[in-house]
């Protein structure tokens, strides 16, 4: 449990906010604070404690030797957002990865994952990615999910509880309930047939456009590590060319690092092509915000979803506009399609459409 | 003048400290200060002014347009480093931008220099680019100083004055005198056949690996501004990767955003070739790096120059460990040569060794 002594401190340091959704009332940790994660949400009657952080290994071989000591799972680490299920009451909220109670997500449960498991285990929170091309948040998504959202399970926690349920524990859940889960490639060593496995995988996911993987290691200490492929190192410099004024100075050095680390892994020989992509991830991106800007005087991306509630799509521009900075949170449409609200709407990057501006009009900077 | 209150003031706030180097005790500003670049020094006779910041345009042709109203002269910008040259009593002293008496450049202004211009005017400040392989700051040099470094005048100022002589005036004095400057390629308007005329000059200047121009209008506002060449931005990440670590969030946006608008302007057909050039930019410095720590366990840059005295190698070093954030000076080698002394030394960039080796050795990193 989380002592009151230590709300109280963290409440002064403002690691913790007050928040209120969906009728609930609830504490919201909004960084990391001693060692408890950002996101964890202390409610009236239970906490949920946040995702932690999972590290990431940036040479396969090595890492695995370094970091595992007993045989481990591969998970597919899918490319979208991370959420947090619970059963509240009689209703189900689906928390995001900062601790709000997601408007998109918790409107769109009954889409995403038959929920009889938290009625006949209230007690549990289901730790799920949310992916496809029509969410609120991320513009990258799985080659599979051709439209909408999907939800895929990957771990289990419970209330109140730090960590996990064991892999076993957690397939047999998934089994029993017939729940969407994220790939399971399964249980593999870090023995050098092993590792020739893995390589085939990343290889394989690198050409289908997945993201990467997680290593789940099978022990009491449950380690854990991730390793992310080329393609998705490339797409998040490229996607992220409309935001590059607002990212950490770490971004790009950080997947330029993981690039050129692979490429010293597999030998230049290999993945000399990866020369060009590079290039291509920071210009492509960058050219198609000055293109847009010239059109359109401003950078902006659009975004499309449904939701069962209108006023959860109201709800969510309100949430993203709190939450954005330096990007203004623009609705294009809101209207009923079908059985559905559909919402559409702009993030407009603040800082590039000022410096576009003030650049393509033969301004001056001083650096 | 700056008056002892505004002093006073930007002491309490350490934008200024004191500083000893060969026998003279002044102030130094370290950083911009109201209106006082940073690099002013305070001596006890008189002040020797910062050199001024010129902005940069990013679009050759809008930029030259919109920021100049009357006709400017075009100087090569050398690739080297910045200093002020002064006389105070019987000496000559240079001092760096940052406003620090470099213990190198004033050794060699015998060598680089004739220097009788001080002598007949005591009041003149010289300011000049030091080029070439043999310096101990920066890796780049331009492609016609074969060895050693060479000095390059490009503008003079007064003691106790801001601002600068003008064009006309410094061209006397560079020819009275037969003073080493920059290329001066001559007057030109913002008109079709001039801009056409400047891209002719850069497109040569690129070609030939040199840095840019700066332009410099012909009126009493004597406005500035540069353009540097893709040559010079995309040398710029790669020399710089072993240091990427350290460098601030906005130096690699700002130059892939200008090679960018680079080939905004230049449109996509001609400049394609960069796609490729900017990958190996980031990649292959990157990849000098971590075959480097592979074989010696840190990463480093060596760097050589000569002195005329023994002393004054000391003091550089010195000065290099005090000024150089989580860098590691390191002699190599003080021995005479010739008439000479000559100095080989190590910068060990301590982050991205540490790093290296904590990621080589399969290191996990929360991100």
């Amino acid at each position: 449990m989380i002592s009151p002594e230590l709300v109280k401190e963290a409440l002064k340091k403002k690691k913790v906010r007050s928040e209120e959704a969906f009728g609930l009332e609830y504490l919201r940790f909004n960084d990391d604070y001693k060692d408890i994660p950002r996101g964890t949400a202390i409610f009236k009657d239970f906490i949920i404690w946040g995702y932690p952080h999972i590290g990431r290994i940036f040479l396969l071989e090595t890492g695995l030797r370094e970091q595992f000591e007993a045989p481990f799972w591969v998970e597919e680490k899918v490319d979208g957002y991370n959420t947090r299920i619970f059963k509240y009451g009689d209703n189900y909220y689906a928390l995001s990865r900062g601790g709000f109670i997601c408007p998109f997500t918790t409107d769109r449960l009954p889409d995403l994952i038959d929920l009889r498991i938290l009625d006949e285990n209230p007690d549990l929170v289901i730790c799920a990615e949310v992916a496809g091309p029509e969410n609120p948040y991320i513009e990258e998504s799985p080659p599979y999910v051709k439209e909408d959202v999907q939800l895929f399970v990957f771990d289990f926690m419970k209330k109140n509880e730090q960590g996990f349920l064991s892999q076993e524990e957690k397939m047999e859940l998934i089994e029993k309930y017939n729940l969407p889960h994220v790939e399971i490639l399964g249980r593999f060593t870090a023995s050098e047939e092993g590792i020739k496995k893995i390589k085939e995988i990343l290889k394989r996911f690198n050409e289908e456009g997945r993201e990467g993987v997680v290593f789940k290691e099978d022990s009491e200490r449950n380690k854990r590590a991730k390793y992310i492929t080329s393609y998705a190192n490339l797409m998040d410099i490229k996607t992220n060319a409309k935001n590059m004024l607002q990212l950490p100075p770490e971004y790009y050095t950080n997947r330029i690092l993981r690039l050129v680390l692979f490429m010293y892994e597999e030998g230049l020989k290999t993945t000399e092509h990866l020369y060009e992509e590079l290039g291509r991830a920071f210009i492509d991106g960058l050219f198609q915000a000055i293109e847009q800007f010239e059109k359109e005087h401003k950078v902006y991306k659009t975004f499309t979803c449904k939701f069962r509630k209108k006023e959860n799509a109201i709800a969510l521009l309100e949430l993203l506009s709190k939450t954005s900075k330096h990007i203004q949170v623009k609705e294009r449409r809101l209207e009923k399609e079908g059985d559905y609200w559909r919402l559409e709407f702009d993030k407009v990057f603040l800082n590039m459409t000022g410096l576009l501006g003030h650049l393509l009009s033969g301004g001056i900077v001083y650096d």
